[in-house]
């Protein structure tokens, strides 16, 4: 059977933020035959889930080790089911989390960084490229290895209502700390609220230093966004306090504005740490597996999705989310099965 | 015997670099009864020994903690010798090391701070500002708690030839690395070498990003200026990172240009650490008195100081500590005993 093959392609290097069309661009010229395409030893696999992350605007930055290559698809995390395979690990109808190229349907050779899921607890799939999968091990892992968690202390968490910041919430207060969040809509100021935040804010409609200062000093800070909020972190920094750098979402348009306060990571001793999922992934997989999934089927572990159906979608969907229009993880639905 | 006390008064905060007689003034108008001035329970203290650090232009600065008041002395370490007494822990002829304002003679009552310099190799006085003290404290400490020190592995050290940096390339050294050293000027420069240095340069003639581009990647920073140094030490990085943050003189003169790549801290998983001295104290105090007045007695560890003599002279001193043009550890010596 061949069918279309949707793809995106990387266009041209952003300006500022992305734009349909013109950054990316939809492309349903290609076919693909299903059943006679050649695997030479690699899997095809149907796309199910897109995973829509900062990180990818990150890549589309030319200073980035791993940046896309203009014409080149657009790549990011993601979950397919395999419809063929010539490699022994993997059977038709495994399910796949790994990081695909932006098209429906893939032939794969290299299937290294692929990995099969278990799904023992029955979650929706799309729940592996969130708080069960690498957004939730970017929590998980980061907070356990860097915050020193203390009860009673204070944490400030940014971009709260998304999945990697939904599920540091729910850590810290589970380690017993007051929690500050942050996000960009009245309507995410309510879910993080319902995520157990103590203080939550709109940080377009509230000054994020001023909350930091009648809320604070802050023991732990998580950053997503760098920029003007680090500087206001900085400034309401408790002695000691520990910065987990997760992302700078603010530079991944290639600005970037003076930090005057620098000098506070000495006067304060802080410790700024950034970290990859991967590096931690030894020291903490095993008890992540064992745990979280069973959490969040148990409901104990909260997570919001929002949620776009099909490629012709992903555009706009993912300028949503560099502007902060989305409310949960975003994630894209190619098909259900 | 009534005499001048001469001192050095604030007079308003810095724009740039200090100017002496407009940033701080120097006065002789004053007397002291050195016998009879009332010590209402506290000491007499003639000062021996100032020393210039940059934390003094710090502390020029209104956003700093303890920003020095408007018509308030300087104030800074140094060492003086009792005088008279009403303290029973200090007796006349101790040599107290403190922090002092800058005048020749002060009665001083709160003595928390100062501490009794035993002095046991009979090492110059100067040493306890230097390497036997407090700078020498802070390369210490910082080194010994952050640096994670591996053998092979490549080190770069700022302000080599200060009295923190000198110190800290030796201690480098020690560990078995390979030392990159930064100075600004080619007497300095050959000083670094002296010290051990394996790759010496010259940051005003040579491009500090190009030295590390071919000698590095860098698996410890020992940052003394921040600034556009540590954005080269960024980019330098190698995964993994040490970044020990000791001083940002390029940041106490309250300016700051961007830092655009501070996003590499994630994709490095950087570790960037301020550290203040006192903190670590009870870690290392008593290692660092047991082996460092050692190693200076028996040369095994270099030090060099620029000398200025009396305090009609420490504004220009202080101006060229703050221009880069002392070539060694900057001390006013105030009278010999």
């Amino acid at each position: 059977m061949t069918v279309t093959n949707k793809r995106i392609i990387f266009k041209e290097y952003p300006k500022g933020l992305p734009i349909p069309g013109q950054t990316t661009t939809f492309d349903a010229s290609q076919t693909i035959d299903l059943d006679n395409v050649p695997l030479n030893g690699g899997i095809l696999v149907k796309l199910l889930v897109l995973s829509l992350e900062p990180y990818i605007m990150a890549r589309m930055q030319p200073f980035m080790p791993n940046m896309y290559q203009i014409g080149d698809m657009i790549e990011c995390f993601g979950i397919g089911v395999v419809l063929r395979s010539e490699k022994p690990a993997f059977q038709v109808g495994d399910h796949l989390h790994g990081s695909y190229p932006f098209q429906e349907y893939s032939v794969l050779r290299q299937t290294e960084s692929f990995t099969k899921i278990h799904n023992e607890y029955n979650l929706p799939w799309s729940a592996f490229v969130g708080i069960a999968g690498l957004p939730g091990k970017t929590a998980y892992f980061g907070w356990k290895e860097h915050s020193r968690a203390k009860k009673g202390e204070v944490a400030f968490v940014t971009s709260g209502a998304g999945a990697v910041g939904s599920f540091v919430i729910q850590l810290a207060k589970r380690d017993g700390m007051k929690v500050i969040a942050s996000a960009g809509s009245d309507d995410k100021v309510e879910f993080l609220k319902e995520l157990g935040a103590d203080v939550a804010f709109n940080y377009k409609t509230t000054k994020t230093s001023e909350i930091l200062t009648k809320e604070g000093p802050i023991n732990v800070y998580w950053d997503n966004v760098g920029g003007e909020t680090l500087e206001a972190a900085l400034n309401a920094a408790a002695k000691h306090a520990r910065f987990i750098e997760c992302g700078m979402i603010s530079a991944y348009d290639g600005s970037s504005k003076p930090i005057p306060n620098l000098i506070s990571i000495i006067i304060k001793e802080i410790s700024i740490n950034g970290f990859i999922v991967s590096t931690l992934s030894p020291k903490y997989l095993e008890t992540f597996e064992r745990e979280v999934p069973a959490l969040v089927a148990s409901k104990e572990l909260m997570y919001r999705e929002d949620v776009t159906r099909g490629l012709e979608n992903v555009e706009v969907a993912f300028g949503n989310l560099m502007k902060g229009a989305l409310t949960g993880k975003g994630v894209v639905i190619m098909a259900d099965k």
